[in-house]
């Protein structure tokens, strides 16, 4: 009885933070090892699940690029990165499009309905949902590469409202309706200041933002933010995700976080305990 | 980090449990030690809170017999008592009125307010909530006793509905407008059959129902019930609350519970661990 | 016949005033003979109930003065009083919320409710309706006495789109949860402005205000008033309640008004006949 | 101030009334010296806006006999008329059309808004309201005379719900899209039936239905109606007035009433007296 | 089958006009040869059942001139004119109420049924749809002429929102609830305005505005329009109507359309074609 | 001008067709021809978004088995066939989701959004659309093909609701969270009695059913299908199909249908000529 006393302490131990976050929109960039490794996904599904229960509105923006990089494999066709950015020509787009679309989303949309909630995937396409342009890498086509122009969020939100966690691959379409690959930290982004979202969360496979001693900074402000990319303490891939969060603060959303997904029940720890615990929150 | 998983591990294993009861009303009826003993009354309020929170509906109703018995001491007044039910004159009535309308009631309020909740107390008499007829005790009449002949659940619904929990004092009204005290558990029945709920829970000062050995039963079918009355191993003041038990599950509600209110958290056990962890089951 | 023609023209007299109150809130503070009295409670409770059917939204504030002295004498303990404001100490404040919330409210719920409305009673404490702070007397602690600072109509107003009147009793709430009591005027002009009510209608026992000859005022402007005030024709009591209706004025609710309860249906002459039939109103 | 309170009084004693029928639907039958005489048809007009603004639902379906007499005579075109109902040949229809639909609704529209409310017309071609087959009188044909053989109440119901009084004039529609003359008391009795309604009101230019003495009879059985026909009691005119009343009784409409349209404030005394005290209430 | 498929392709071919014009309101005044002839008046009615179909709102606002001239006629009182607009005495006044209230409005409606579709008709007066004062011509009073001071739209769209076709004929009420006869493109272009109509169509018995060599002039600026007007290339009976349409741009209504009646499937065209097909078009 | 009044016509000639299905659900089977060869997909693309402009509700169910068959060749993988089921091992099953949910689903939603309508793509997973047992076939286990048990339509509703055409790939799940392929006349017709559809539309690359001498059968009852099965008139791959058809009017679909979907805008035309225009209707 007393190990259940003590369960119980642990639950209303949540209680301020479900009261904080109540209706409250979470868009989480999902992808790394939290979405390869199985005890990894089961306790991501479950922590998803229990959000959307509890009365936040969870939204998952997925990744998907070791998958396209095997099944481009297995095709034989290699693909080309430039600065991070896959090319992508049209070959490789239909991989991306079918990968993306066809298999990680609707995994993922399984693993949330295995862990007992009930969620429905879309693409970019759906609903016109990531309305792009085609994206220059240092003034040169990289191919089938979009960023997102506008969001048009009605077909996610009828999704929502009617009970389910959307899942959204990023593939975006542009004028003329040809498809995109949108940067899934990219599209994340855009989709959270489009829905007016609490907080924008990147699953990363890093600690955090490190500081110049290599030890976890755990809150960043835009001037500390700048300062270290200035100073070169934040470099290479974690440059575009830093800018990020710091585009999706300056577009209204309070709070973007990128926490390390190696851990078990990262996002559950990350809205349930206080912000210092996982990972490096930036605030404006 | 390391305890940070185990607790998040702890609110996972909750999931299962609040999707059962998601959108479900739980009456629980309110009394005896939970409410006299400050941190009982604490876990109480804040168990109660969490329950509204992650998307059940409860309802509190209450009783006062303690408070009441000591205002009337405090005026000099001692109650008598027939069969555990208070005979209540017109002078005992007022102080009935005042100790559980104007006392008990805001205090109840109060403290799940302080609890981080939202909660909004009526009496039976608001809207014309719990409508009473005299009730006669073994053939004679013991004063402003009523039993309930109908529930108007709507100004408690309206509440409800508006994020408050309703916290309900069992005072009634007969059909000429003159007030009654109604008993705490079988006023929680009757409201719980009106509202459809999901279950009934009321909160006692003891394990639950104990078999001939003296060990408590954790789950009684109808049957069970009323062969243990027989043969007297149910007895004394446990027997009206089984047969409020029986009573609402003959009226739809699919299950009622007797539970230990000496326990933290008892009712958050109740909820969110298998039947048999916490107090004695009714099923029909 | 002809006595019913005339009946019906009275009716048909009333459809202009009807009209212009149509769907509107009228904040009435009830207390004074007009709560004492049997025959003037029980046309008080007609007027309120036949508003509440012909389209008006009323809301009960009460006060309980008498009867709170009544009380504390039984028990023995007399209150204390400073400049009109009782001080109490905390075993007053017990018997404040006993008779406010649990006799009185409960009495005037009752009193609608045989006049065949539906009413449904509340204090300040539930669902956070009144926040206070406490309140100082020239500069003196005069005990759990507040004034608001705040008010969260919600409950309220979900019982009073059901179809109910709701009566409120005026105890208050501070940050800490600690109750308070507020005199009855202040809370129904908070509660006035709170609601954007049409008007605020303050139930006393004297005629209105009267001039320096001692003849009823019918209007008063705020400058008008104020200058009574300077002029100390305006005295004593009436300051307060003269200052609660400027208040509100100052705050958009069009009329404020000082009425005497002691004429029966005094609720009904106000809202049915011309301005200057029934005691003062003030006017922005 | 003493007649102030007598005249509060009155209003007090319309509340039984106003509780009874609100919200419930009333569909008066309007015609004859109510509809021509000024003084009678302003104070029509006024208690039709009185039973609007205290909660009921009027629908006034109005006749306009000698308006087209007085029409067809301006044109040179006297009427022809069978067991009172007018042969409507081509001319005459459109005649009937312009004036029930082009004055008469038109005038009552207007009088009702001059009187305060809100009310707007409609012809039962609007809307498909009053789907009607030809009439034949003792086997002959009387030209354009419909009866109804169908109502499609959501026009009707869509001005009633937005807070007008619906004023209709009593010309049908065949499938062919032919229109119609419908008598006045037989398009009230199906749209009464149609919309549910509480009571169907007939007002006309006697007292009521008289007994063998000549006296009037305040209330009548189906059977007592019967019998008062075959025995010739009741005969001429007021037979299918009779008719209709039995007729509405039998669909499910619980009260009908034959009453004097020349006493002042008619409609206003049927609803807020006892049902003795106007015309002859037929009951089921 | 090929000449199904060319049919097919024409269905197509309307899909852009279609999207473009979805849930908006076309509000279309109704006159002159298209409602004399009944072939015109045929294709007509099916044309507007079918823009309710598709999903537009069109709202039907007629005239009467030739109807009222023969009804006066017919009664032997020839009506006189000035300046295009009918001097109208207290007797004209009531054939206009009855010609255009009772036989016109009784039509359109009718042969909107039998196309189909759903209508119902109202004049200015019900629910104080058209608000006019008195319209002095030259400074002379020319009797019961009005010009639409206020409209109060809300029983138009109950029914149009109830899935009827609104259709309107143009009397006006004064604040005194004298009714006036109003010039139907002035209050199908009040009407335009206070519905927030994405087009005004006049149907006339012309091709359009025609320029100096007569040639029709399919798209007209503001400017130009006044241009034509100062050097008389518009003339007549044609400037009221591009002042009424110049009138509907400036408030806010983007385009507003003058069309030719004569022509089949004058206001299908003019929605399923390009602008410059039928008439002539002014744009702010 | 006259051809334009021509296609005016033809427009007016599908009002009769438009009223008969506004605001129905047609759940149509698309695949074959129509959805390889780019003018008919073009026209197919457009025929949809016609029927959701003017009211009626399109559900579209794809198929896709020469793009998965395309695709596994690519990958050296043919596929096996037994009675026209594909043997789906789990290396051919995460093919069909790569090819149903990420290629050709997008690129439907993708070709309706081009012809201007609203789209999203919705796999049987989503919202558990779909829920399938593995399926048999002649008592031979072929792998993960499954036959539908039951739907969840509210992810589907709530996309339509908000102005969507649903496009579904026929993908299931087990109760264990497992993904079958569907055959996509499978998928279609339990959607269709899922969601009460008006009828069910199979476009095949047949001209519809055929009879002995080889002429197209337009119309079949269900005694007359089942006797051409009897009699090897039906056979092959045509079997499963009029069988499908069976099933839906079975279960309340009033009407389905075999069309040839090689003929340009084949469903416009189903819709909207005479049922005997296009293939073969199966009614009950």
């Amino acid at each position: 009885m007393q190990s259940l006393v003590e369960k119980a302490e642990i639950l209303i131990e949540a209680l301020p933070y479900i009261r904080r976050f109540f209706g409250k929109t979470v868009v989480i960039k999902y992808g790394g090892h939290a979405m390869l490794e199985p005890p990894l996904r089961e306790t991501f599904a479950k922590d998803v699940v229990l959000l959307k229960y509890v009365g936040l509105r969870p939204v998952i923006v997925h990744g998907g690029g070791p998958q396209i990089g095997a099944q481009l494999e297995r095709l034989g066709k290699p693909g080309i990165f430039v600065d991070g950015l896959r090319v992508t020509d049209d070959e490789t787009m239909e991989v991306v499009e079918m990968v993306l679309g066809g298999t990680v989303n609707r995994e993922i949309v399984g693993m949330l309905q295995r862990a007992g909630g009930r969620a429905a995937g879309l693409t970019g396409c759906d609903g016109s949902l990531l309305r792009v342009e085609r994206k220059l890498m240092k003034g040169q086509d990289i191919g089938r590469v979009g960023h997102v122009v506008e969001v048009d969020p009605s077909a996610m939100e009828a999704i929502s409202e009617s009970g389910f966690v959307p899942v959204i691959a990023p593939i975006g379409l542009d004028s003329s309706g040809l498809t995109y690959n949108v940067n899934a930290d990219e599209a994340a982004g855009a989709i959270a200041v489009a829905l007016g979202a609490e907080k924008l969360v990147l699953l990363t496979d890093v600690e955090g933002v490190l500081d110049a001693d290599g030890n976890r900074v755990s809150e960043l402000s835009r001037k500390g933010a700048l300062k270290y990319i200035d100073e070169k303490i934040i470099q290479g891939g974690m440059i575009p995700k830093v800018e990020c969060c710091l585009n999706v603060l300056a577009n209204g959303v309070p709070r973007a976080h990128i926490i390390d997904g190696r851990v078990l029940h990262a996002v559950l720890l990350e809205i349930f305990t206080d912000d210092s615990g996982v990972g490096t929150v930036f605030t404006a």
